[in-house]
Parts: C-alpha cells; sequence; structure tokens
C-alpha cells in the first residue's frame, strides 16, 4: 500500500509548517542571474537547497512557469527533481488551480499526478463534484481546494449568498461532508481576511489547511497559526513565497531564503 | 490598431457559429494513428484542414495535451499553426479555464495570449475582478468567463443563493457591469440546462456567448440557438468537440469531422 496522502503530511510536517511557494520571475532574481542561460534553475534549485532543512511542503505555481514557455517546463521539471533530492520528505504542491468537467479533470489529473509528479495540487471548486472527483479519487494525493482566496476581489464571488451563508463556507461545507470520501481533501484558506479562518474551521474539522496570504499580502501570522493549525485538526502548512524567495536580491538570495524559511518555521511554532 | 476581439470573433463567425473542441485522447484516435510518433499531430492537422470551411472557432482544451506532456504541447503548437495556415480566419480559444490572485494571472495571460499566441481564453470567476482583469486588459483578446458549466454537479455551486439569485447569474451580471469595460468578455453557456440561458441572456445582452454541451453532452441545439445566438446580441459560437473528432474512427476520420462540422453549422443555420 503507498502512503495516504494524510501520511505524508504528517510525515512532512515533522519539520514544522512552512510551505515555500516559487513563483520564479526572471526580472525578480538576483541580477547576476538574470542574464545566464541556467539561471532560472539555479535560481530555483539553490531555494530548495537552502530551505529544505526548514520546510514541510514546496509549492510550485504553474502560472510562472508556464509563462517562460519550454524554458520554464524544464524549470519545473528540473525542480520537482531538486526537491525529491534534497527534500525528500518535503510535500510538493503543484499549484494549478485546474478545474473542468469529469473527463477533462481526469486529464488534469494524469497531467499534475503522472507528468509532473506532484503529492498534491490545488483546484478551483467552481463545477463541483464532477471537477474535483477525478483528483480525489487518487487517495495517495492531496487536493487543495480553493474556499477562501487572499486577493481583495475574492469576495465579489465567494460571498455570495450573504453573511450567513457564503460561498466560500458552502465550499468548505461541502469539502468536509460530500467531497472528502477518500480522506485526502485539504482547503486553501487565505490569512488576509482572519475572522474567516475560524468560520471555515468550525465547518471542516477533519480538513487540511493550506494558508497562503502571510508576509507580501499582509496576513496576520499569529492569527493564522491560532485559528488555523490546531492540533486539534490534520497538519497545516503556511505558505510564504516572495518573503522568502525574494528576500535578498544579492548573491545571497539562497542564503536569506533559508534563513527566512528558517525564521518562519521558528515564528509558526512560536504562535502554536 | 490592431482588431479587437469583437471584430476578430465578427469576422470568425461570417462562416458559421461552429467551435470545433479539440480534446485529443490518444485511445479514442483511429488505430492506425494510435502507435505513430507523429499520429497526434496527423490527426489534429487532419481534422483542422477538414473543418476549416465551416468553422468558426477552433478550442483546444489545454488538458488534454498537457496530460501528454512534451508530446503535447508540440502538439498543441503545430496544432495552432495549422490553424493559421488553414483557417486564417477563424478563432482560437485556448480552453485552461485559469484563473489565480492578479499577480499570478497576469503569468497565465502571458502564457495564454503570448506564449500560445490564443485569440481568447476561458477563465474560472472563483477570484473575482483581479483573477479576470489581467485577461481583459489585452483588449484584443477575448475572455470567456464559466458561468454555467455542462456538467451534472455545476448546480452544487452554481446555484448557491438560491431560485431567486443563483451564483452562476451574479456571474452574469457582473460580467455585463463590472468585467467588461474593454468589451471583450463572453460567457461560457452551457446547453444542457436549457432554461438557463435565457436568464443569462437578460441579465448579459452585451456578451458573446460559448455554448458547449451539444452533442456528446447531450444539450439540445434548437434551444441553444434560439435562446443563446440571437441576432440582437454580439455573435455566439456552438461547440462540439467529441461529436466531430470522433465522428469516425476510421481512415476517413478527417473527411467525416469535416462532414460533422458541415452538418452542424446547417443545423445552426436551421434553427435560427
Amino acid at each position: 500500500m503507498p502512503m495516504t496522502y494524510i501520511e505524508k503530511l504528517n510525515k512532512a510536517t515533522a519539520a514544522g509548517n512552512v510551505c515555500v511557494g516559487l513563483d520564479p520571475v526572471i526580472s525578480r532574481m538576483p541580477e547576476h542571474l538574470r542574464e545566464r542561460a541556467d539561471g532560472l534553475n539555479i535560481f530555483c534549485e539553490s531555494i530548495v537547497s537552502s530551505t529544505a532543512p526548514y520546510t514541510a511542503a514546496y509549492k510550485p505555481n504553474l502560472a510562472f512557469f508556464e509563462a517562460l514557455g519550454r524554458d520554464g517546463y524544464d524549470a519545473l521539471e528540473r525542480l520537482i527533481d531538486s526537491v525529491r533530492k534534497n527534500a525528500p520528505q518535503a510535500i510538493i504542491i503543484g499549484d494549478g488551480k485546474r478545474s473542468d468537467i469529469g473527463s477533462t479533470a481526469q486529464r488534469y489529473a494524469v497531467a499534475m499526478f503522472d507528468r509532473w509528479g506532484f503529492d498534491a495540487v490545488t483546484v478551483n471548486p467552481y463545477l463541483g463534484s464532477d471537477g474535483i472527483k477525478p483528483f480525489t479519487e487518487r487517495t495517495d494525493r492531496g487536493v487543495y481546494l480553493l474556499a477562501m482566496t487572499t486577493n481583495p476581489s475574492a469576495v465579489e464571488l465567494q460571498d455570495h449568498g450573504g453573511e450567513g451563508d457564503p460561498l466560500y463556507l458552502r465550499v468548505a461545507r461541502l469539502a468536509e461532508t460530500l467531497w472528502n470520501e477518500d480522506n485526502n481533501v485539504g482547503l486553501v484558506v487565505g490569512a488576509t481576511r482572519a475572522d474567516r479562518i475560524a468560520r471555515v474551521r468550525e465547518l471542516s474539522p477533519s480538513l487540511p489547511f493550506l494558508i497562503p496570504g502571510v508576509g507580501a499580502q499582509g496576513g496576520d501570522l499569529d492569527t493564522a497559526v491560532s485559528l488555523g493549525l490546531s492540533p486539534d485538526n490534520p497538519p497545516g502548512v503556511i505558505n510564504s513565497s516572495r518573503g522568502i524567495i525574494y528576500a535578498s536580491s544579492g548573491e545571497d538570495f539562497a542564503e536569506q531564503a533559508g534563513e527566512q524559511a528558517k525564521l518562519l518555521r521558528d515564528n509558526i511554532a512560536d504562535c502554536k
């Protein structure tokens, strides 16, 4: 029997609850790497290697690699190899927010789990069960559904239904009661609207959280940890992307990324 | 000034309102092509060339190409070249249903519009304006937002808010009033729940529709045309994927695909 996703997650989070978001943009990389043909690979691989001791999960966002075409696909492949080598206990979450009707979602599941080999993915729940099931039926992989995202306009649709019954809470409820039959569903719950984390948690006690939005996006870490990472629930991870990968734009970028990952790990532990 | 998306759409739909959905699966291709290294390319290019006279839009769904890894990316690139050559008036809609927070959606816009060169994309609206704007600000390209999808479980979230104010109608309303400031937004409105097309149209008179779900998924063409493709609204397209590309599994697959595209074009015209 392969390990279940929750088993993988338990093992990965023994090292803490840090998720490093890998969203590389060439123009934001250290100057000495921008012009080099292998600069992107060096950037990603150096960050993986320096953050490995402090990191439970790596979360490459596919948009940043797709925007670079073939070089991006190559870099993503090498990045995944690099995590497997340097941080064999860590989980890799393919952040693609894919979703489609069932027969198509099944092809995305093949792309994400078999072609790329991700341990988990993010999925947009707008299409409901049919679009989610092709991912969740892979019982050794994890599926984080978007509940409440971090962006300012998240409320336009995610609050639909009103204060008493907003859409994001319907997602939380269905995720807990309908979509989690294989015990591998989690939720993306942004840290930028702290009061909502507690409301989601109330409806979804058995789901692990992936919490973005601390750091550059302004979410409060203490609230995210106290409301989202209780020992009564499956282990969650707190994502930081720009705060770690762009910690320094100098030659010490990797060292500084490692420092920031370590600091986040320690700060999370202190908030518990 | 480059053509606006509506100008492109007007030009493309002079040939009718057929959108050919390109969702290739190796095991469903004609037997004589399955084992050939260039079988996928031959399959896609033959279908494009035989359907070109009857087709307003081609809609490759990215899931089917991503599931094939590098071969898939190559095939998609060649497919796009083939449409430009064989059907220069046709629009290519990159069906990826992407969405993310603003800075990330911007990278998806680069991937879809610059790397792949699609004329239009499908976008999942769950994140609201921030996730939509990076696509719509490309004023020469089109953005079809998912309103009501064709799959059985679409209602789980898309009906949230109840009969009087379901989510899919909020999408329709916001698309018309808030998200369409560059006059390049359209809506994906499935044909499988016919009564809803009229409700969406009432709220979105100025938006072009992309209507999937006729053919293999069982939607009624007559209703889709009469409710969705009125001459009072911008030109819509009706998508058929499996009904065209798998019209025959023999050596005559391309000829039969052409026949089916022609038939759909004529049937749409008859329903008007």
